[in-house]
């Protein structure tokens, strides 16, 4: 078996066989495939694709790369969520309580924000004393426990993701729904749930652009969670606009807390209680109204202890930002443009992300919005508010806003947030 | 402008714009570009193509890249020849010679052979004495006193050409019209020539298996020549059989010479004289028949000047195999079958070639041919001769012409050889 031929095969359309897979997939781990010839075979099958056989071996393959987590009986079916990234997703800290709060236990590996979409763990991080890493005894136990854990991936956990990934994201290869399937669902797999909700976002603040993509993506991952045996289920959610009314790392955390005692924006609530049922669907809970627990403040009993469990103070006030200015209406009408994507990028460009891995991440800078779309508003009206502690950053941010934040005389409502589900 | 812009421009189908290839080529050369994501691009520019522009501004990057190579007045017009390569190929040695006996300057630059191809410059390194390395100045005044050079290409000629061919060859990238194209013309006219005439080989011993490849390449280079204004013509011809009875280094040179004192096989002295009528018309050169001068000996006698020139003794014995076995018939019948590839990898595992750049030829070791494809053959006859000092080869040699050398009851006879020409 050799690189060349592996490549030459996939470069010409074959199907890749088992064995080519499993070989090249090991052998690329260990450095025997260079980083130019697995980024020629990337490329190749970003351009000739892969079917669903090939994707699901893949999986595998990547998944055998590394350790399988195997928390025991923790007494509770244990379900997990994963999100395809978007402006202002919050979701998993509500959720997480809540579906604890309803009987699963949900262990939640999570990732650090990179580019205009933020990470869990540096939105979590901004709450004094929480540690994001633990150990998979420190994660079984608190799943027992609490029945909610949100911490950091392991290095252990499919090394062969880890740096195809990097590779890819160098080599202009990340957009191949078969490599983002079989890099999600290797991670997931390996993280040992039981049953897996995918939130596939589409729009201009998601990695997929259109509902169309975001359903391919969909459908590739829950045909490899179904090929493995785990039980996945798919949402397809508009991020067009951001969820909820704060991007950032501690307004997201202040946000979410709003949610779990019973108030915050429509559109987190709704998204958080409708993948909550999805999971409890498939940990086999039917009797639960997760919409009650949540209103019941059971689930915010649940984030306490979850908090406490990784050393934070959920009850510490969350940093403020030194600056916070506003970006106001340039004319009266209705807010018809509130674009996701710009939102995202002047958040990071306050400080609320990283440019690079090794980055640090301000906690209190962000986008606070103000007004939604649709809304009408008057000339010099604030539309929103930006956060960050280094002034300089304002301009680069405000430059970001230009021509994703509009007022007209068009009649506008918020994009529909549920379009479809996948399931296996 | 950055490399993964680039990459994914091509990717998504786009063509390069002038500014992107000027900086992508150069950039690659010095390193800022690195390998894995020139292999994803050399992916991308295989699968989705490259136009007529956008190839001439590909092959002019890698030209600037190093240096361009400029003889002054040698007294004469400068022609060169460039064989995409086969099996059995010795057309270089008597053409250069006798296309300089014409009254042309022909500046051969010349490399070394790589898998089952031979290299002209292991060929003549098996002349006691001959060397292949050659300052620019000598180059000049061997052009001005004898007219022709046959020598190994300088290192400062289109350096991007050489890394991104080295990349190519491990990354499943060889394969691109459009790179190959590139990469050929880049040298050739770095090499400072006035005309070039190509001879693109189709056929199992080539590299390009079809006609219809093989003219592809060809109307490709020929448009890149006459985008930079060098007159270009190519040939299109055979490579299913060897060209003439030997293959390997010092067999060749010994054929070569046979065919410069008048004799040696039809078809390479068909060929010389067909690719010296096509130098010496960009030559404007029109009152000479090169198959007369052929047949004078006034080649064979530049050949003498031209290899005592370079220190060679074009009167010393050539090396002669330690080992020389027979493959015979096996039944009685008719030679339908002599491969070209077969015979190229018996010849390269005798030790004619390298499997690495690193590795030493040997002079003496090869194919001799002892009958034509059509010739009527009994069981027993011998067939060919397998040329050695490692008799150990001669088991691989003998598994690569299994199959490839096949006598039946089949009527059969040589292919044409020229098929056609492509004149710019």
């Amino acid at each position: 078996m050799n690189a060349i031929d592996v490549i030459i095969a996939k470069r010409d359309r074959a199907r890749l066989t088992d064995e080519q897979i499993d070989w090249v997939v090991d052998a690329y781990t260990r450095g025997v495939v260079a980083d130019e010839q697995m980024a020629a075979l990337a490329m190749a099958i970003l351009l000739n694709g892969m079917d669903a056989g090939e994707i699901a071996r893949w999986t595998q393959a990547m998944i055998d790369s590394g350790d399988v987590l195997a928390f025991g009986d923790v007494g509770r079916p244990l379900v997990d969520k994963h999100s395809t990234g978007g402006v202002g997703d919050k979701i998993t800290l509500p959720l997480a309580p809540l579906v604890a709060a309803c009987g699963a236990a949900v262990p939640q590996l999570s990732g650090r924000g990179l580019g205009h979409t933020g990470g869990t763990l540096d939105k979590l991080e901004s709450i004094p004393g929480w540690r994001a890493s633990l150990s998979e005894e420190e994660i079984a136990a608190q799943l027992a426990d609490v029945g909610a854990v949100i911490c950091a991936t392991t290095p252990t956990l499919a090394p062969a993701d880890r740096k195809l990934y990097a590779l890819r994201d160098v080599t202009g290869t990340v957009e191949s729904i078969p490599l983002i399937a079989s890099s999600i669902m290797s991670k997931k797999i390996a993280e040992g749930t039981d049953g897996l909700v995918l939130d596939v976002k589409f729009g201009s603040g998601a990695f997929m652009k259109t509902p169309e993509r975001a359903r391919e993506l969909a459908e590739a991952m829950v045909a490899i969670g179904t090929a493995h045996g785990l039980a996945t289920t798919a949402l397809l959610t508009d991020m067009s606009v951001p969820l909820g009314r704060a991007v950032g790392n501690a307004l997201e955390v202040a946000e979410s807390v709003e949610v779990l005692r019973g108030g915050g924006p429509a559109d987190v609530v709704e998204l958080t209680v409708a993948l909550a049922r999805e999971m409890l669907v498939l940990a086999g809970i039917t009797d639960v109204d997760p919409a009650q627990v949540l209103a019941s403040g059971k689930a915010y009993e649940v984030w306490e202890r979850m908090i406490a469990a990784q050393g934070g103070d959920p009850g510490a006030p969350l940093p403020v930002a030194a600056h916070v200015e506003e970006l106001v209406a340039e004319r009266s009408g209705v807010l018809t443009r509130l674009d996701a994507y710009a939102i995202g990028v002047a958040s990071w460009r306050l400080g609320a992300g990283r440019a690079r891995k090794e980055d640090a991440v301000q906690a209190a800078a962000g986008v606070r919005l103000l007004v939604d779309v649709g809304d009408e508003v008057e000339a010099g009206h604030p539309l929103l508010e930006l956060h960050t502690d280094t002034p300089d950053a304002v301009p680069g941010a405000r430059a970001a806003l230009n021509g994703g934040v509009l007022v007209s005389d068009e009649p506008m409502s918020r994009p529909t947030l549920l379009l479809d589900a996948v399931r296996g």
